[in-house]
């Protein structure tokens, strides 16, 4: 089950391109050209039409439809009604016509063409020269960018320059709300309101069952007049305008786009207002625009960067990652979250799964705490529909959902969303982790203690007693999606155990430093000692079930199963969803993505290197990676392993899984959380970093096949610069306070000085 | 959970009968009074039209339709679209009006109402006196058999006098596709022909996606000429026609109806002359098709009836029993079969279910051979789906559906559809069941051996080996429902050990015996020896989890689960799968309805007296009945382990479920599949009859409330009946060859002469 790559994008350090256009790619090309500002997105479509297969995508983040059909089935706790983000606005939308001949590349005779993604200064641009029927040439270029820090605002130029003639061109740019979300096959937007003058247009469409509106309204500029005549359509307004283009002269038009998109139910004219005075503030020019948006890329590069020298590959594959993890999400607002597809696609219907405090929220912590803290945020303000999803679950506490948007459960498959209590005990980890590297107790005091109180109590009513005495979960679905319905999954018992643990640790240490508090939440969540005492109880007897030499069982009964040799799966029977049997998934030894390993990795320093060694080398060969996030945390435990061979092979495609379309369905969207992972590969992986104990951990090693790399991050307010070569490892603080880390197992000094090391390995 | 009867209808041995209408109850009446020959069922609405709660539903067995959506999960193996029995053709329907005022008994003003169902007949009966707004009054009776022999003729008569005036009414009588199915709230019919003549009117409907047609006709006979009005609707055909009703005068209208439904692609032309033919074939007068009626009735009962002195309340409950399983399905046709309501109702789709070869074929097997040869060949006839089936499991062989009408697996939920292999070991079992009680060399030769290799094949494939070498079932839902994805459950361990045992054992004889025969099956199945090897290896090394006190685990795990103690439950929270959080019902040791009991109950020599006890005393405090069936198959080992009490208890509303309403969900239909559980309780739990050994065991109890009971059974061709009083029971042959039975675990031979012996308790 080799994955293969599909080069086809240039090889450059900080810039994608495609050189020559290959429709049969469209809609890869489409998600790999994907712009967002964690306020909304933009595939790669083209704006001027498309008659081959697109997706034309635009989506914003937490607006979202609920699906048109119920679940059939109809049990108690089965969600009866599933949610997606909705495909939203084409505030894009350009017609371009010349003597009655419409520009479409899926049909044009078009040369020279050139499409480029700067990640230095995330600007989309295109080229080409149309050739007509009539044998008139035009050369034609396209920009986009949206903005990184007035989320609501969208940019577009268009440059046309007629090259062996002078004669009219029409232009026709509007916002459509008509959109057609293609996995349902069907438009869901109501307009609600549209209005048209010289130059500026807005339109506000509303969806139809949850009532979010977006405002989406436009001014023109161009390098000479324009007579524009207003067009109005059902759920569309633009202009029209015809220019006569000079030949080798060049003509330019600046689309100044602001869109604005409500969560909340909001009056009509209330948004109008706040869309229109933000239209109206506007005022740079596209290029002060750009220059701004460049100077906000060069500063995130400034920290964020991964430089890999000897490896080209992962040089533009990480910077990749990383510049697509930033535009997804960068902790603008905490009602936000990380959809396994950000926000360039409709598959996964645009939900955040457990990846994101497991796989995302590492990227955060390390880079830019208040994104982390967001993150966290969201959960406590969805905390009432956990709670809310306790009950359908007839528990207690908060039952965070396995797939959302708006803090409701979205999966309608329950043997995900009733067995699956990765997301619960993973927002607890999430708390934990952060207070490990932000030691933000202002936190963990109001929100953290809330949450970890109610996911405790969930874990405490979900979980039961054996006969014999220990404390398990049974009836559940582990991170390993092949055993489903198991009892005493160890991930999910070692989970609960250490929320048990941590929830207690922290009301102790509110009792005991802030006593008030400590009061305020024995009233409000009428805590009693009996309680705690039982969580305690239920920690104490969690059951871990271990062999003598360290082995864990990954639930009861996972080692009298019939094995399957994975090597022998012929490949093309990947992926198992789509060919086999869904029930025969379930009743074999194979595991589709680490779970002993996983918390292995998340709690790293509660086990040791043997026990590390020995659950790796038995599971490892089991499984079939089928979760793309699989593949970097194997890697990651190899590099801690000293497996370094495992270790570069696992990385393999981690950060160019788009770029080359591994898993050839990147057409979809892109990979976001396994983006995440990609970063952790090297941060945690080759970089050795650890974040799960009392003190930072660094452990670099360095595939034979790099020169060097270098990376920073920020730990306690202190951010340091770690850079590996072949022989050594430096590490330099460049801002804050000194800090004292473990390197290699001994503890040193960061201050004033680089220090340097040997490698370790 | 006690369940509380709701009696309603008068006590009497022989008809139930109706006194007063209540309005509420109609739907639970509507099946109480349902009638049906197995061709065909109608439930017992008011053919005049009711405004009220009703559910007007006409079936035919074998006619169904594609359910209108698909599942939205479409994994392999998971049922893309599911089907259904559908409501078709009303053909009772007409109306009555007066002075402009249509009889309607959700309105009218209505006296001495009356309603019986005569079990010796088959003939429904409803009277009442109906008082129009102008103070008219109209002694209406009603009448209506579906005829037993002749399965496509149906008969209505209608009588009305004019109590205190003289005057015109006007009547239509119509044959209706235009019938909702409830469930669907549509309706599924095309109309392809219509036709009327004096007195006689055709109309031909079409199922829309399954291409079955029914012609429906009919003729009216009146004792007064009629001069009557076509009357012509879409999908609708009838006439119209004023009566002048003279004060005290009694008129009649006969309909004798004409229904001809086929289950596959018929041309219209083709079914308008086979329709016509049977209708101008129906020369009888109503008096002389009612008499028919009641001499095939009288004919039944003389060998079908269980007597019970002492009892009236069961007296009345089990006659209700035989009547209604002898009108669902006696056998005339092997494309039959029994859904879980009969032709009662819509719920559960009309499906049959593993029911038919483990709760209604010993019924079938004792009383009518022919009928139960018929229910196998049924499974014959669909050995190609089950094929199918097996193949989109990625199994050999043939997997029997779970719940079907035509073969296919009807039930989209996949975890009942592929973790469920009750109905393929059902169906060995049926098959070396009525082979111990036929001898039916032929059977077993020719089609038996047939699906007893393709059954093996597939549980073979199906199966798999654990690493320390037993074999099982992985990931599989035994009986027990509430227990899901479990491994080495007992029952489809242990039936798919019996199923490659006797498919060895017959695949032997039929080599000794008909060598010729068994080289077409080697040649036909391409069977090779070390298939048949590989086989006997999976019996002998087959996981039966078993401690050495004889207490068999129902599944490998089960002894681990936490305890619910289900006495503690409170009423208000049954049925489970409404009030219950759908995974809580699947995480404990509650039991739905019996497992290990179950197989304990079919291969009930295999297991010694002992085994039966420790085993019923673990699991039956367990067991919450929440299937109709569990209560009588628990009765039966309570009667053999000589538990008196509890198999009096367990008994208690076997026979009344419907007539008293027990489960408050009458009105959906007849719980038919129950019923023969009822019979069954009676005789193989009272009567201590067993058929699974070399000889019938006959041990007869009597609960103290009784003072006798008797009922026939024909076995090896020798009709025997069996009375039983509190002290002795009696022994009769009343046809055929002596036979040597074992009474009490002692041998005897019934000849010309009674066998009397004393009670054994």
């Amino acid at each position: 089950m080799a994955k293969i790559a599909d080069i086809y994008y240039k090889l450059d350090p900080w810039v994608i391109t495609e050189q020559g256009f290959d429709k049969k790619r469209n809609e890869v090309s489409e998600s790999i050209f994907s712009l967002g500002n964690e306020y909304s997105g933009i595939r790669g479509y083209f704006e001027e039409g498309f008659g081959g297969d697109t997706l034309l995508g635009s989506y914003f983040n937490g607006i979202y439809e609920n699906s048109p059909q119920e679940n059939r089935v109809q049990y108690k706790g089965i969600v009866a009604r599933s949610h997606f983000m909705v495909n939203a606005v084409d505030w894009l939308y350009t017609r371009i016509t010349l003597d009655g001949e419409t520009l479409d590349l899926a049909q044009a005779n078009v040369s020279d063409f050139v499409r480029t993604l700067d990640m230095r200064t995330g600007v989309l641009s295109r080229s080409f020269v149309w050739q007509t029927k009539n044998k008139k040439k035009v050369r034609l270029h396209f920009e986009r960018f949206l903005d990184m820090t007035h989320a609501q605002f969208g940019f577009q130029k268009i440059q046309a320059e007629a090259l062996n003639f002078t004669g009219e061109v029409t232009f026709e740019l509007g916002a459509d709300f008509n959109t057609i979300h293609q996995s349902q096959e069907q438009n869901f937007w109501q307009e609600v309101y549209k209005q048209t003058n010289t130059l500026t247009s807005a339109i506000i469409g509303k969806t139809i069952t949850t009532n979010q509106k977006i405002y989406s309204g436009f001014k023109l500029k161009a390098n000479q007049s324009l007579e524009t005549v207003s067009v109005e359509r059902d759920k569309f307004i633009g202009h029209k305008f015809n220019v006569k283009l000079e030949e080798r002269r060049l003509f330019e038009v600046i689309r100044f786009s602001t869109n604005v998109a409500k969560k909340k139910d909001i009056d009509t004219e209330e948004l109008l207002e706040i869309g229109e005075t933000l239209l109206t503030e506007q005022i740079e020019t596209y290029e002060e625009a750009k220059m701004r948006q460049a100077a906000y890329w060069a500063d995130i590069w400034q920290n964020l960067d991964i430089i890999i020298e000897g490896d080209e590959l992962n040089q533009q594959g990480i910077r990749f990652c990383i510049f697509q993890l930033q535009q997804t999400y960068h902790g603008q607002n905490p009602s936000n979250n990380i959809g396994a597809k950000g926000l360039t696609g409709e598959s996964y219907g645009g939900h955040a799964f457990w990846d994101t405090e497991t796989c995302c929220l590492p990227f955060y912590l390390l880079n830019n705490i208040d994104a982390a803290k967001n993150l966290l945020e969201f959960r406590y303000q969805t905390l009432p529909e956990a709670r809310n999803r306790a009950k359908e679950l007839d528990c207690k506490g908060a039952c965070y959902p396995i797939a959302t948007l708006n803090g409701n459960e979205a999966s309608d498959l329950w043997q995900h969303a009733s067995l699956q209590f990765q997301p619960s005990t993973g927002v607890a980890y999430g708390i934990w982790h952060y207070m490990q590297v932000s030691e933000d107790q202002d936190f963990l005091m109001s929100h953290g203690i809330e949450m970890l109180i109610e996911i405790s109590r969930f874990l405490r009513t979900r979980g039961d007693w054996s006969p014999t005495g220990e404390f398990g979960f049974f009836g559940v679905m582990g991170p390993d999606e092949f055993q489903m319905m198991v009892n005493h999954n160890a991930y999910t018992n070692y989970m609960a155990k250490k929320t048990f643990e941590y929830t207690l640790e922290s009301l102790e240490k509110i009792n005991d430093q802030f006593p008030e508090r400590f009061t305020e939440l024995v009233t409000e969540f009428a805590l009693t000692k009996e309680e705690q005492m039982d969580w305690a109880k239920c920690a104490e007897q969690m059951l871990i079930l271990e062999t003598k030499d360290g082995l864990i069982e990954q639930h009861d009964g996972f080692f009298k199963l019939p094995h399957v040799d994975i090597k022998k799966i012929p490949v093309e029977e990947f992926p198992l969803y789509h060919h086999w049997s869904y029930d025969r998934i379930y009743r074999n030894d194979m595991i589709k993505q680490p779970d002993v390993l996983m918390f292995q990795f998340l709690y790293n320093q509660d086990f040791s290197h043997e026990s590390k060694r020995i659950n790796y080398e038995f599971y490892e060969p089991k499984t079939i990676h089928e979760s793309s996030l699989s593949p970097s945390i194997h890697s990651i435990l190899a590099a801690e392993l000293g497996r370094e061979r495992e270790a570069y092979e696992f990385f393999g495609f981690a950060t160019r899984m788009d770029l080359d379309n591994y898993n050839r369905n990147t057409r979809e969207g892109l990979h976001t959380t396994s983006i995440a992972a990609a970063w952790m590969n090297i941060v945690y992986g080759f970089g050795g970093i650890r974040t799960d104990g009392k003190e930072l951990v660094v452990a670099p090693m360095i595939p034979k096949q790099w020169t060097s790399y270098s990376f920073k991050l920020t730990y306690h307010q202190t951010l340091i610069s770690i850079h590996v070569e072949q022989d050594t490892v430096t590490l330099t603080k460049v801002k804050g306070e000194p800090i004292t880390l473990k390197l290699y197992g001994e503890f040193i000094e960061i201050a004033s000085e680089p220090v340097i090391k040997t490698i370790h390995l």
